[in-house]
């Protein structure tokens, strides 16, 4: 039977739509469940950490979650805010006065999204090869971090602020004699137990007779407990009006409206650096997430498939006054091992997000601060990942500098910073190592056609022609190695007057190495020394030709080398053979 | 004859001491004197171009010059201010407020040396490699444009500022109003003989009978006439006065006291990146021009050396009232030509400027900043390289966007950015080129134990092992290819339950590789399937048997490709052999 295009288009786009039965609804439907149980008091909790009122929270955890089932490659995918991501947007928009974040906050994922389309489109998934695995790792050891230490205001019920470690410890400090001592015990109690529950609960009901996976799911839910008993203990009690306990206040009912965000030049200037680090940083994360997901069920993602749902997710969370948003890697965990089939399952979440958004958050208005902020610092621990940091060193030195110098400058520098360094410096140690081309002074088999390195073999050559032959590409990081090795070539042989580059295994010349060549030219000119190619690619010849240095060479391009000799080897001066002729 | 350690260790620092000679010296002097009178104008004018007062242009040319003949390698380098690195001196210190610019600059050039000198240390030769020649051509074009741009004010006789095109643009024409017509009058004139001269006196005097040579060194003195005209003109019409024409004003007459000027923490933390940048801009051409100069003379030319030299340059223009500088590729062209034979005519220089700073500053008080803004912008038409964008670009299209961002990137950004953005996208267009690492599916030609590409070759491949044979060595730009390679093996060939991967062309596995290498066993143990190894060098297998890869292997490390067919191999069902091997 053959298929009609679009049939097949939306098979390949939704493959999960043939076969879809009552029964995977159900699966679905229960796993759904589950992950907005865990994803309400989250949304919550990384809204407050990129400073932004509770419901922006909400609302990108709505439309986002649509726009990733129609554009995105992975099944298991729960999208929506992420920590990491919250954080980079609380330092995108710090500098701003607070009534401009809102707006600002959706303007970056606007603008994210945009990048990752265009990326998308583009076919620029390759762009996350350039962020090395350590470094990635490195960086989110450092946010997480960073996000620790950003709470812990909320667990001493002070003002604090900054972008950085040393920011944010400062004022935390010079305002410690502040402290809610209440808030403190909500949050160490709230610390305490999310920590125990993530650490023994799963164990603890394995070992009551509950089945593995079953238990590490309850395990999971727990956190909603202490939600539920610190918002009845904070309202019974009236923590908020009697000790003065945060809260996280009347948050409005109802869903955003699409509307676009108001942008001006100045938020662009902004915006634009942050919101590219962020679309890297939540696609490179988003795809990392879905290839494991998507390996354990022997399933594909596609990179740039991929940029187009990220791109499509933020783009929306903008539009709907949310904020950037990525690939939770905890909580497609759980939407998986709770048995989501189909990204069905997201679009319920998303359902039952809107249901929350409209009728449940008066019900969240007394739930502390604190508890958010333990919430957040307990999530924290499991994105550490010092060992890896530390096997790196162990395993080299160089890319273990490039993945401490990533830690380093996200604690120093802030969030945006070190991303950069890390890709930076992970590039610079790479190309450092090719440096040098390999090369060789090279002369001949006496009486044959053969050339060969002079070092090695016991070969002919003669003071006034040298032959250097090249035996790789060339290009700007090793050009000037070879304009070096030229000069000391000329001032090592003051009596040569030809110089032969043989180039049998250049592949390629940059421009770079071309201006390179175009400078020994004239320098060696300038020195009295003809410059000549032999044994070029035929392609690499075709480049060079329709280049300056044809015009401006002072020697000539010779098909071999042998026929170079031929032409430059001066008539040999018998009488003073034991002078001219260095034999090795 | 032996000689001493000491002897021959200056015999190397200054090798031209030997055979040192009045006639060398007659020469020397003669060069001197030419440089020093170039170098009077331009000191003051690069000055005006930082934002500094007239004689820390003066101080920059005295102490400096010393500290660079006892340490750099180029005999013919005058080093100095110059008009980038005066650019960028403008731009690192535009926000502070008038008062502290001065300090800052210092403090620049000081925090610039000791990095040189750091990297010279530490054998940092090698940095230069990164920044192409196509950057730095397409960088200096831009900071040339930018250049001329921020001294229309003082040809227009207005008040005007900002670091960017867009910004200095923006307030010139806001204030246009404001224009002193006698500043336009002396700018314009003084411009137009400075390019007549740079463009024809040569030629014209050559045609008069003066030898090549000499017309070009006359031609390059006769700006001095219009400096000396200009100071009478102005004096004797009392323009200042009559007009309100810019002045030069008042230069404190005398030497600057060697002292450390005092930093702080807010300082360093504001300079540490504009002194990285300018140091290594500063590096990066001073070496271009020792080149030249050196290949001229057949001499060679030492980029430690020359990190010291210029690092000793910048320190000690930071201790005595100086900012930072540079060699001058005009002046050192000037230098050389006017038959300077030794760094002694440098030395001889900086007593000029000495004697100048105490005598000449009264003389310089009436000459107007419209008549230095006309010099600079005439010198900066040298510094455009359009051509070289333009070449660059048709010569290959990567190598041209990575020029032209350049270039835009310091219009619109400034001029600390260029060369970050420059560098950072050679380095990415480079590995872009490099992302894919070359590899292959392999089969057994029936009957033997040999492996060949499955594609090419009619060899036996089962469905349960696999084997993948790896061609080049993995980083961390190319391991994530190799995971969406692998992974789209597993979706492929639902029966594997081995994966062998074969390495016989692997010299290095970095860290993220390594890790790449991590989570493919993972994912493959999760979809069922082993890894192993075959055919690694061995000095990549003890590195791996240390890591964590060696504990969590699913499978096993076999010493070569046929052993591990041997021990993997299901039994042949020769029932079904059809549907279990192809052979192609």
């Amino acid at each position: 039977m053959v298929e009609s295009p679009k049939q097949s288009r939306m098979q390949r786009q939704w493959p999960w739509l043939s076969g879809y039965s009552a029964s995977i609804f159900t699966e679905d439907m229960v796993a759904a469940i589950i992950v907005t149980v865990l994803l309400v008091p989250q949304c919550l909790a990384y809204a407050l950490l990129a400073g932004l009122p509770p419901q922006v929270g909400i609302y990108a955890s709505v439309f986002p979650l649509i726009a990733y089932t129609a554009f995105g490659s992975s099944r298991y995918m729960s999208v929506g805010p992420t920590a990491v991501i919250s954080l980079m947007t609380a330092a995108a928009i710090a500098t701003l006065p607070e009534e401009g974040r809102l707006v600002s906050a959706a303007v970056l994922a606007l603008i994210s999204g945009i990048m990752l389309i265009i990326m998308g489109l583009l076919k620029g998934g390759f762009i996350m090869n350039f962020v090395s695995r350590s470094v990635v790792s490195a960086y989110i050891t450092g946010a997480a971090l960073l996000i620790m230490i950003s709470q812990f205001k909320h667990i001493f019920g002070v003002q604090a602020g900054g972008t950085t470690a040393f920011e944010l410890l400062k004022s935390l400090f010079s305002n410690i004699d502040g402290m809610n001592k209440m808030a403190l015990l909500v949050g160490l109690l709230s610390a305490l137990y999310f920590w125990l529950s993530r650490k023994y609960l799963a164990f603890g009901l394995f070992k009551l007779g509950l089945k593995a996976k079953k238990s590490r799911l309850v395990a999971r839910l727990a956190p909603i407990l202490a939600i539920a008993f610190s918002i009845w203990a904070s309202r019974y009690f009236e923590l908020p009006e009697k000790y003065d306990l945060k809260i996280v206040g009347d948050i409005p009912t109802g869903l955003p409206m699409i509307t676009v965000p108001p942008v001006d030049f100045a938020m662009l200037q902004l915006l634009w650096l942050p919101a590219l680090v962020l679309a890297i940083v939540a696609f490179v994360d988003s795809m990392s997430t879905a290839q494991t997901l998507a390996s354990r069920s022997r399933h594909r993602v596609d990179a740039n498939k991929e940029l187009l749902g990220m791109g499509a997710s933020n783009f929306i969370a903008g539009l709907s006054g949310g904020y950037p948003v990525n690939g939770s890697m905890s909580r497609s965990a759980v939407n998986y091992s709770a048995g989501a089939k189909t990204p069905v399952s997201s679009l319920i979440v998303a359902a039952l997000m809107g249901v929350s958004a409209m009728f449940l958050t008066p019900v969240l208005k007394y739930l502390p601060l604190a508890t958010l902020a333990a919430l957040i610092i307990v999530a924290c621990f499991s994105l550490f990942d010092f060992k890896s940091i530390w096997q790196t060193w162990k395993y080299s030195k160089g890319d273990g500098f490039t993945a401490l110098a990533t830690f380093v400058a996200v604690l120093i520098f802030g969030v945006q910073w070190g991303v950069l360094v890390g890709v930076i410096l992970a590039m610079t140690f790479h190309i450092r190592t090719t440096l040098r081309p390999h090369m060789a002074i090279v002369g001949r088999f006496p009486g044959t056609e053969h050339y060969r390195d002079a070092e090695r073999f016991n070969v002919v050559t003669i003071e006034e022609v040298k032959t250097l032959r090249i035996d790789e590409s060339l290009y700007f990081a090793n050009a000037r190695y070879l304009e070096d090795k030229i000069a000391r070539l000329v001032v090592e042989h003051p009596k040569m007057t030809d110089l032969i580059m043989m180039c049998p295994a250049v592949n390629r010349i940059d421009a770079s190495a071309l201006s390179s060549l175009e400078t020994i030219n004239k320098r060696l000119e300038s020195a009295g020394v003809k410059l000549h190619f032999s044994e070029l690619h035929s392609q690499i010849k075709e480049r060079l030709m329709k280049s300056d240095l044809a015009r401006t060479l002072s020697g000539q391009i010779f098909f071999t080398q042998h026929e170079a000799m031929e032409a430059l080897e001066p008539e040999p001066d018998w009488s003073q053979f034991s002078d001219h002729v260095d034999i090795h």
